[in-house]
């Protein structure tokens, strides 16, 4: 398993963050600063071709740099780090991918590949909103909710290297359908869908506080998370009832999860948050008043400091490591 | 941290479990076997002395005996290991009690001390039903809930040795008190002591339904979680109601958990299972069905094999390991 322990060798290192949508590519020192790196690269979802040619394109408009002494590569998947394969990407609808394998042959370096929620989590705590502390949580809301965990300086893995995954832990038992097969996770509270499908019931339910909703999104079935956060911010009642519940899930999920893990460090990140930070203002709160006395003494709240390159400087710091 | 990679020196080792109201002695071989062991010495808690007293009186219970090499001492308690101390032990009223030093000098052995439910997961790893594994959740059922987390060979202890604590975390956000700090923790639906409040909650809000809860129990508060055992067994209709509602709390938790740490074994246990162990019989079927398919694929769920001597025989196997 990943330790940072001794000094990797002087860099730099190809940090490559893969997404439902896009690509972004930067060049990393061993110090965790992003030399180069490219915009967005949009990419159409067609299938494996069609994305690495949009990630050596993101390489090309890195400019002429040093070469790199190892590349990692951040996906929204289930991975297998060992030998870099892709397990399962539902957004990618990619299965059984050896992409480290592949990408180091069109490289030409050793390829570390990893979940980018893992690989951010890692990034963070090296580089970032973790650093000094051993023991992290890391808890990344976006349109989905995903989570790492780093114990004793090591990144848990687990038995399928699927531990982490808090956000489909049972908040609610019995409660809201989540996209995966459970009732009641988390992601079916807090996660960017999840908020949005609260929204669009609660005007169904209720048209007329639901007016300012509706008409902001341009109907019904077009409110978004987003939509909720502009009213709640204009004090749209119904928009800050929905806030309201939204931190008030998050802060009793935070209390549970620092009591099952005793994090030093709480990071809280991802596209939601960044965008809609007033959601956490209640956790820290939370955590000392509720928390079990060792692990609310023991832990420190942050939101994340790499905002949306996370993955590509985590990816490229986990390179960094298993190159040394 | 602990591990057990290489073989402990030829034992035996000494274990003691100290809980709320007796103490258990026990003599271990490296092997994981008892050779000899005290009955329950009960203590009535009153205070340092007494307990100890009562250790000494379990260890002199055990007849003539080869001396120990170490010995391991499981509290129902926060502890530290690194130093022995009991940093603090609600139903003993313990605060900052140099545990370990004090017996080292009184047995003349090196002495760890560890959390008993992760002491209890430990004995199960090595020597019970953990045996093979490397990723394990243990999730304890008595009067409280605890647990324990075993991670590529290791117990995570988290910042402040409180990781694990699984019984806290949130199963029903806003939900039922707990006597923790916390609201709608796992241990305020499934542990002993919520069974009974939740059972004589339902008694005094249908009476006709719970008479016989009341009569087997005599008198509404008499109303225990075995009461309630005993009349689901029997067909008692809101027994039975009671009873299916915790099975789905567990299984519901049981489901979030793995999602969230991924383990190859989920080792169920703790006194209210060994009494009750059809709680758990929905709980296979609930992972295989609802956890995240790498989740699901990777565990096996198994009950606690070393029953009430888990806790001696894992300070005895974490004494092993601490003194090789």
């Amino acid at each position: 398993m990943s330790r940072a322990v001794t000094a990797p060798r002087p860099g730099p290192y190809l940090g490559i963050d893969i997404g439902a949508t896009k690509v972004l590519v930067g060049l990393v020192t061993p110090d965790g600063r992003l030399l180069a790196h490219s915009d967005r690269v949009v990419h159409s979802n067609e299938g494996l071709e069609e994305v690495l040619a949009r990630v050596h394109e993101g390489i090309g408009r890195l400019g002429s740099t040093a070469p790199p002494i190892a590349a990692g590569v951040a996906v929204a998947a289930q991975v297998d780090p060992r030998d870099g394969t892709v397990l399962y990407a539902p957004n990618l609808r990619w299965r059984d991918v050896p992409l480290g394998p592949r990408l180091s042959k069109e490289l030409g370096v050793p390829v570390r590949v990893e979940n980018d929620v893992r690989a951010a989590v890692w990034g963070e705590w090296v580089h970032g909103a973790g650093r000094g502390s051993t023991e992290v949580l890391g808890l990344f809301i976006g349109t989905g909710v995903g989570g790492a965990v780093i114990s004793d300086g090591r990144l848990l893995h687990g038995a399928r290297f699927a531990a982490g995954e808090i956000g489909h832990s049972t908040l609610v038992a019995g409660g809201r359908r989540c996209h995966c097969p459970n009732r009641g996770c988390l992601e079916a509270y807090i996660g960017g869908w999840a908020i949005a499908e609260r929204a669009q019931e609660a005007v169904a339910d209720d048209p007329v506080a639901g007016g300012r909703l509706v008409e902001t999104a341009g109907g019904g079935t077009a409110i978004t998370a987003a939509t909720v956060a502009t009213l709640a911010r204009a004090g749209d009642p119904l928009a800050t009832r929905l806030a309201n519940e939204t931190s008030d899930y998050l802060a009793a999920a935070a209390v549970g999860l620092v009591n099952a893990f005793n994090p030093e460090r709480l990071i809280l990140g991802g596209g939601l948050l960044a965008h809609w930070p007033e959601l956490a203002l209640g956790v820290p709160g939370a955590l000392s008043e509720r928390c079990q006395p060792p692990a609310a003494r023991a832990v420190t709240v942050t939101f994340a400091a790499l905002r949306h390159h996370a993955s590509v400087i985590g990816a490229a710091t986990l390179a960094a490591a298993s190159a040394r």
